[in-house]
């Protein structure tokens, strides 16, 4: 053997260097205190109900967990996803849900059923990286379109739309990822208004939108655009990430069953061990309120960091505020690279993440995106304090 | 909403149709003798063994499994896969070793990181369909080589090669997926001796390869081509399928990174739970004596329905007896179609898969596959008495 010829998907330039692998590595380095990955609280996790509910399981229905099952996933998980969006007045039936192998793959089905090569995907500036990589795997043209501090910037989505018919607008109204920004109602109107005009499906991904711990939530796009909205939901950030169980709510027929077909191409299936092991807890146990616990929690982390960022962060650094989620979105003073304060971090053990990897075509950004979720006061203050110390060395040089 | 448009590689007419997503809902019909699926025997799963140690990781390191992981898989079990391979006297090395939902997903995974559009990929005629079927989402040329009774047709191959480059090889050399087929050392040794010349990886595909009942193993194409050579494995057929656990093993560097950033773009990882209890099963247990066991079994189902056949099936069918694995492929009598046996056996509640999806271009062919793993004597008898007689009907038809 000679050579080794790579597909292009994989080494076309404009391919997302390997930023979630390289995420995913440092979390096993148990000495870098890592605000940069998307790692829920471990004190969020119920151990031991999911113990409970693993043990029933097995005992009840072991054969049925370990066999072969259907694409669509575990029908009484599926039903209990559709029941809660009702709960919250969504119209989802059962038959629109898809479990997969975590959000993320329900972005991968998605893309492999919408896009062909060249096709137009809208996104907000900056988004949620991972998705970028997964879109790029089928060669789209991604098309930016402005944040505002109350979500996206509805005349440019307007004429962008209008200039490129775009397969679908992919949007995170909740918490975005990175920025932690959340829609206010007008923009959610006036953008459903404008979508509603285009043949565009809306991609509206929404892994946060139980962890809000302030304010009141807005209404999702489903409820403007019916079967014009495909929703993405996970246990992830609820839950539990590694169970890797996550979903995606689709009303339109011919996209739904393509997508079945795709995922059973694609592994036949999620974990059916995992998928009614999660069932099963949320069966036995008060989700709402083990929710609850972990808003408290997080709200109290966001708050603790946001101190810690003013007590050691330059002037000139700016932060989001947000309602919920997980993650906190620092603009650096101006002439402070995102890139050069991750390189200079983690050599002082702390891993962040800048925020060029959000951006489609921004390279050397002055921001980066902290997870507050994870950690306790003491690491907070800590991991803050490093990196204060390391954007002011950076300034004065 | 006006319109949407599915992707192509969706829509295009050679995509196979939805036949394993509607395999996978038969599966769901109690009701239904399913000898067209691919599902083991449930007495094969150790429900005690996989409940004691679910209950020990949970116990022991409930937070590690429910916290995200990293894309390559659970260490220790990468470990134990790739001692397995050495216990064979094959070279893997755990760095080697990535853990996918399934095998099926490791094809996914090797096809987008190696297929563009219109490369050529050869494989076995027939060959596994839901392989077919998710190399077509990458849009190749599919190139098929005949199966003799011993392997794949040398002479064949080495033309083939020689005409169309192939990016890879895909091949199944144990108990052949339809066919039962099980290459020879002969065509072993002289099909690596043309591939050895050429830039074609190859694609070792080897799900049942535990699951022998006669004979002697043959070597795999890693022992004579070293990184040329990918190999795919799977828990699916020893342990448990519901638990998606598979993995791919590849020497080749740039091949390895490339499948490891795909992963994680694909699904950032395999459930962290269910590799770990995995794991637990197979440190805590004899996993040879359960694979015996499970052999012993198949082994007695295998010359059960051979007798069945013998007996209940028209003169003129013929069928290949295997040395291991879970089917048996039937060559029908002149003119009868597989897709007449398949409507009409349907309609008398007993399922089979015709031919036709295992090939790339023939098309009502005069071939059924039949799973004899899963089931008992009495349902063997009254699965293949039913097929006898509508074979005997389409015949006097």
């Amino acid at each position: 053997m000679k050579k080794v010829k790579i597909s292009q998907r994989m080494t076309k330039p404009n391919f997302p260097a390997d930023f979630l692998a390289t995420i995913l590595e440092a979390n096993a380095d148990p000495t870098v205190i890592n605000l940069g990955g998307g790692m829920p609280n471990v004190h969020s996790f119920p151990v031991k109900a999911m113990e409970a509910a693993a043990d029933k399981v097995m005992k009840k229905r072991g054969v049925m967990a370990l066999q072969y099952s259907n694409a669509k996933g575990y029908a009484p998980l599926r039903d209990f996803i559709a029941e809660r969006y009702r709960q919250r007045g969504i119209d989802v039936d059962i038959s629109e849900i898809i479990i997969t192998n975590g959000s993320q793959q329900a972005l991968d089905i998605f893309s492999a059923v919408m896009i062909d090569p060249g096709d137009n995907v809208i996104v907000e500036n900056p988004s949620y990286f991972a998705a970028l990589q997964v879109f790029h795997l089928y060669d789209p043209v991604i098309v930016p379109i402005n944040l505002n501090k109350d979500g996206i910037d509805v005349a440019q989505l307007e004429e962008k739309i209008a200039e490129t018919s775009p397969q679908f607008v992919y949007m995170i109204p909740n918490f975005q990822n990175p920025t932690g920004i959340t829609y206010s109602d007008k923009v959610r109107e006036e953008a459903a208004e404008v979508l509603q005009k285009s043949n565009a499906i809306v991609l509206e991904d929404n892994p946060y939108e139980a962890l809000r711990f302030e304010g009141r939530a807005g209404k999702s796009f489903s409820c403007y655009l019916g079967e014009q909205c495909c929703m993405l939901g996970t246990f992830s950030k609820t839950v539990s990430p590694g169970m890797r169980i996550g979903w995606i709510a689709c009303k339109q027929k011919d996209i739904y069953d393509k997508m079945v077909t795709c995922k059973s191409a694609m592994d036949m299936h999620t974990n059916m061990f995992g998928q009614m092991v999660m069932y099963q807890y949320l069966k036995d146990n008060n989700f709402d309120e083990q929710i609850a616990e972990t808003c408290k929690l997080y709200k109290h982390n966001a708050e603790f960091m946001l101190a810690c960022i003013k007590k050691y962060f330059p002037e000139g650094a700016h932060v989001h505020k947000p309602e919920g989620g997980m993650f906190m979105w620092v603009t650096l003073p101006e002439g402070v690279r995102g890139i050069d304060v991750q390189a200079a971090a983690i050599k002082k053990g702390v891993a962040v993440i800048p925020g060029d990897p959000f951006y489609e075509y921004e390279r050397n950004v002055n921001t980066i995106r902290l997870n507050f979720a994870s950690f306790s006061d003491k690491i907070i203050d800590k991991g803050v304090r490093i990196l204060g110390e390391v954007i002011r060395d950076l300034l004065h040089k």
